[in-house]
């Protein structure tokens, strides 16, 4: 698998992001901040809510989302066995399109626990 | 909100039901039984594997999906603060183009807890 | 199912491209014209071509485009057991969230068979 | 065309976000709000946002979203030129796929200006 | 065009894979033998589940996923002109946003040509 | 950011577009100038034009789509306040599954800017 270190990966994320900070009106500011709280504790748990995010950015495909959901989750001490069902689920709801994803998916993984 | 009943929606789903499993071959079987297995108890509790369909459905803005997830966290005890944070992660990562389903999902909501 | 019968959606969707005609200049009218003409015979059967169509509907999940390739696949005498395979794909290719649909395009099928 | 009435369709949209509203939390309510600003009058005018919404509708094929941008569209006085060509852009963009939310986003339209 | 040669790209998926099946419970490993016996002969020719297969991936923008169905329908013996018109639906159905994949498609199949 | 160079990016898109040129048939050579016509001065300037296709492959997420219409924008004269507005709109309709698209495209928003 070709993929970038998780500390390359970081580093290109957080760049991206000072370049909308820099380039962002009031509004998209905002959006970014909901963005962050919509994953903070609550009635539900920062695990399972990351495990939602990981779901849904599964289904859309969006590798980048996927990376930094299945980074959190590890950081919330998500298990081998739960992040497989989450990935499940989202396989199950997207189809055969997605395991290109997955692939990626299970590659950082294993550099997260590698780490 | 212009819905059927719980009960309609429930017929015709099932109604739906049984016509592909009279049309369908061994994979397809397969795979309506994949699609079952994916939501039982394991690593994870029923009640998380439901809200990862809640919110993958939303953001791919499937209705029925959304309905009959919604349905299921209801039987598994899902409280109306855990549903709308579920929900939160779902507009926040699908954006405006989710709000319809939205508001069909909390009408839904709405007619199970009038039960 | 609650379905409209054949007629009332031919004519619906007769009624629809007539008020697109009315309203497209040259550009869209063209577009209309390719789009008809991307499915004539040619190195590939008619039969092969709506079968593409009526799967790449299901993947990308548009009832109407789905009832189309559907009573098309049935004009060109596709079986019961070639229309089960090519939706098979659909469904493996795009998930559970196709489901639905399916339910659909399976009455659908009836409602060309009983005619 | 089988669309509800424009008064219907309204009180319906109305209904539904209140219901929203009254299910949201604080991050709810806030991208709700954002979702209003984005489309105030700035750089840009509102009739250009407007169909910059309307587009990203069409290709996204989402009614309520097509017939909200159409109905702000009109307001804003949008051509049927200019409608045409907006919706020849989503065309273009996304496909026969959007087809069948041309022939309603034309017949909201028609709807409109019978007013 | 920056492709990386079929060799590299057939390793890569398959060690992907082998990643995958180390990760899985049972259920996503039946998944997946579904997705193989899916394209396998039938009422329908393994030549036209290919084509079906890639107008799918077309239309859902995956292009590992067209590189896979190009490469297996050059192994079914699917013509120039026949990959042309599957391609052309895919086209007419998805829009331009699938014209990057196009490029990378009709890259892939002089690849494959040129072997 | 990891970017082609915008010289790169134009090489290798021009490139694709000859294969595509050289293996389209009489159909696809129509599709492809339609898509070059709707782009053209009409009821809209083409700056606004390029503003819905800019906004339209946001929420559709094609990058390569996306530096397009980013490098006809600013051929175009849209300023950085027009451009920030314009995926704001994106943002909001898509979500945040738009993000690291944003990233990408503010990236190429400022090295068009240091040309």
């Amino acid at each position: 698998m070709d993929l970038s270190s998780l500390e390359q990966w970081e580093n290109e994320r957080s760049e991206g992001n000072d370049l909308i900070l820099k380039n962002a009106g009031l509004q998209m500011k905002r959006l970014m901040n909901i963005d962050t709280a919509a994953y903070r504790e609550g009635a539900l748990s920062v695990k399972t809510k990351e495990l939602l995010g990981l779901t849904a950015s599964l289904v859309l495909r969006c590798d980048d989302c996927i990376t930094y959901h299945i980074r959190r989750s590890h950081e919330e001490g998500v298990t081998s066995e739960e992040l497989e069902e989450a990935i499940l689920v989202g396989y199950v709801v997207g189809g055969s399109i997605v395991v290109p994803h997955m692939r990626r998916a299970f590659a950082r993984w294993e550099q997260l626990q590698a780490e």
